[in-house]
């Protein structure tokens, strides 16, 4: 008697043609950079971030590989290695076939396991570790496919793309139907963008110059550098002396500003009315980021001075994000690649963003999050709102070094258009080698040094 | 520049004259019981539970313990026990006195871990983790002061009670000042309902006739005992047959029904309307118990047949309980004693119901859950509604007798007042021998036999 509306049935059938692999094996590690040390990505709750990331290779026996990763903090990153590995015999020992050739189908199946749904169910670490997992086999597919992800999203029909989505929960804000037909308006003079992309890439911001922890000096260098690379877009955390950094940015450019959820409701209200004269172009996450009522409020006294909401970058699943596009409790949706499923999930809050009218500028701020979101944000521009208008990436100078093929911006500012198959996930085999957690060389001299104590 | 308004920084007078204990260590351990071998407690979406907790003991110099735990489905206990682990530092090594004089800046320090937060925040495994200690540090509090812990709660003077709660993120629903006001006003006439409570208990309902995995001719010998026991209210899964069902029960005893969340909004309307018939008191968890706005839109449809939307036991955090509190999305909370932060945290959701005008039915389908949520449903009866009406306590037949102190039911289907000092929480030795996983004697003895695999 009890059925779901959405179980996810429906086939694939380009995915019957791609080169089969055979899965052999999950491995999954728990990597830290000591970011801490020198303040970087510090805010009003994450005063000391060690950036990290629990880094997923699924091996085939053909040889090829997928790489995926979630972002961490620090300490949590074994609970959430855990949790990948508790999942692992989802994936080890079957064909990619069986998982693209219904994607929707083993999304529901990971996020849905009878036992380890309880303590989720699709949130928290249980659904940080789906999303390594996930952003793995995208990775893997456009390798199979030999593209990178975004021209592998913005390459399918819009039939094959929406059949990786499981509507569950949805279907009340939109249906597969509704996607595709979407989708398909805009298939029309895609190639124009597409060359648009290649030629100039898709527009980033910086937050790299208002960490919390900086100098007021720091701040002042970093200003400058970033200005002269030709951002016009920068974000700052809230606390710091915002007379000052307008000084440095100048007042034709555009600022943004970040409360990482230290206010409630009505203190985020009083706070913005006093910073009215700034004319920031939003205000992100002013509460709690499960407060879809909280943020309606907040925008919704807000908008008489031009000040966005923003928000995201910790909202944990569609649902959440379903409520804050119905809600117009937003105006900039900021996704994030590693929190919730993986692409599966985050291709149907693109698609919600779309139908509400809501802009979508993603959050980058931590380890390989630059180097995936960029392939979102470009099929987005190619096939989802078709347009640049108002939305950027946000760009923070991390750990690029680390990973095989970095994000790379160019002297507009401009996130460069990736080339190589995959989703940009692939960290160097040194980077590895140097800051696995605890047995990594850096931190083995490091404990050894006593810079961090021993584990 | 940035500050929260609601920082917790009362000290607890009242605690003050507690006796001080030396916190010398916390003890977690992973107990499952094989509940999945006879299909007890399955339903739509967790076929097959075994029944578990993280279970942990505080000790202290002194001699005295506490104990708590958080409930859990069998696999993934291991990554919950791994998150309590990693919270051990805040409560080992230190003085009760330090936590309970300032109850709820321990309880926002121990929620707000710089880096932990990020892989919840207050959701999911590190909140389930959280859930646990706090229950214990609760349990303990209850036999410093020699009571069991609804007395305890009941005894204090509404200022000591409103102190241990940390309010960031919801006084746009409730202040402190308020929730001080709302218990000052029932204290009056409160020892009548003491006394009453002690001499009749509390009442509940029963889920234990209507498991998904049962036959047929058990539910139908299962609604005879329990009609035998004195129950008059029944709570089935949704899936089965109704009309067999309702002829077991008979058409004068309640009927609830549990969907467990397979619904997307508009089935569960549709779904409804054909058990309209059926004269449900409610539906519970139609869809995604992030829903706050889908149950709304399930509530307002259903209100024409008196059906309630029942929802609760998934509930992340009080910030999801506010929403479902402001939006009148519900109208039986269902609050869960193990999956939001533990005692301190549930006090909140208490008051806001009170506030919002919505019924407090707890859930208690699993370990431990029974043996605590009687003791906030009975405080709730003392201090916060001063009303049994139309409010009960779940009630399920298992792992009672594990406990030391476990729930008992009286010939009127209530629970008994308890009377043993602390939270009912802790385990009989001889449990933990046997049922932890996976050392536990009965674990071996199942390995050995083939009936689990082994780990």
């Amino acid at each position: 008697m009890a059925h779901s509306a959405t179980t996810a049935t429906n086939p694939n059938p380009s995915a019957m043609s791609d080169r089969c692999l055979n899965i052999t094996s999950l491995e999954a590690k728990d990597i830290r950079w000591p970011t801490s040390l020198g303040a970087h990505g510090s805010d009003a709750m994450h005063t000391d971030p060690d950036y990290s990331c629990v880094y997923v290779t699924i091996h085939t026996a053909e040889g090829m590989q997928g790489y995926g990763l979630t972002f961490t903090l620090g300490r949590g990153t074994d609970i959430v290695l855990m949790a990948v590995n508790a999942m692992k015999r989802f994936v080890e020992n079957r064909t990619t076939a069986s998982i693209y050739q219904n994607f929707a189908k083993f999304w529901r199946e990971i996020t849905s396991e009878s036992q380890l749904r309880w303590i989720g169910p699709e949130k928290g670490v249980t659904h940080l570790a789906v999303a390594a997992i996930i952003n793995a086999l995208w990775d893997l597919w456009a390798k199979i496919r030999g593209v990178p992800v975004w021209r592998l999203l913005t390459d399918m029909e819009p039939e094959e793309l929406v059949s990786t989505i499981d509507f569950r929960y949805i279907t009340d804000a939109i249906t597969p139907k509704e996607a595709i037909a979407l989708l398909r308006e805009n298939k029309t003079i895609c190639n124009d963008r597409i060359q648009d992309i290649v030629e100039g890439g898709y527009p980033a911001y910086t937050t790299q110059v208002g960490w919390l922890g900086y100098s007021d000096e720091l701040i002042r260098s970093l200003c400058k550098k970033y200005l002269r690379a030709g951002f016009t877009a920068f974000k700052i955390k809230v606390g710091q002396d915002l007379e000052n950094d307008i000084k440095q940015i100048g007042w034709s450019n555009r600022l943004m500003v970040d409360a990482n959820q230290i206010w409630d409701v009505n203190t985020a209200i009083e706070w913005m009315e006093k910073l009215k004269e700034f004319q920031l172009l939003w205000i992100e996450e002013p509460t709690s980021p499960d407060d879809v009522l909280g943020h309606k409020k907040i925008a919704e006294a807000l908008r008489k001075y031009n000040i966005g909401v923003a928000t995201g970058e910790m909202c944990c699943n569609r649902v959440l994000f379903k409520q804050f596009l119905q809600e117009n409790a937003l105006e900039f949706c900021q996704i994030d690649s590693a929190r919730i499923g993986g692409v599966n999930e985050i291709l149907s809050v693109y698609l919600m963003a779309k139908k509400f009218g809501v802009k979508v500028c993603p959050h980058a701020g931590g380890v390989g999050l630059c180097e995936m979101v960029q392939h979102l944000q470009m099929w987005d521009y190619t096939s989802v709102s078709c347009t640049k208008q108002d939305r950027m990436v946000e760009f923070v100078d991390q750990q690029h070094e680390q990973f095989l093929h970095p994000a790379i911006i160019n002297e507009n500012a401009c996130y460069v258009a990736p080339t190589a198959p995959g989703y940009s996930t692939e960290l160097k085999q040194e980077a590895v080698a140097m800051f696995e957690y605890p047995i990594g060389t850096e931190w083995q001299r490091m404990f050894a040094e006593g810079i961090f104590k021993s584990v």
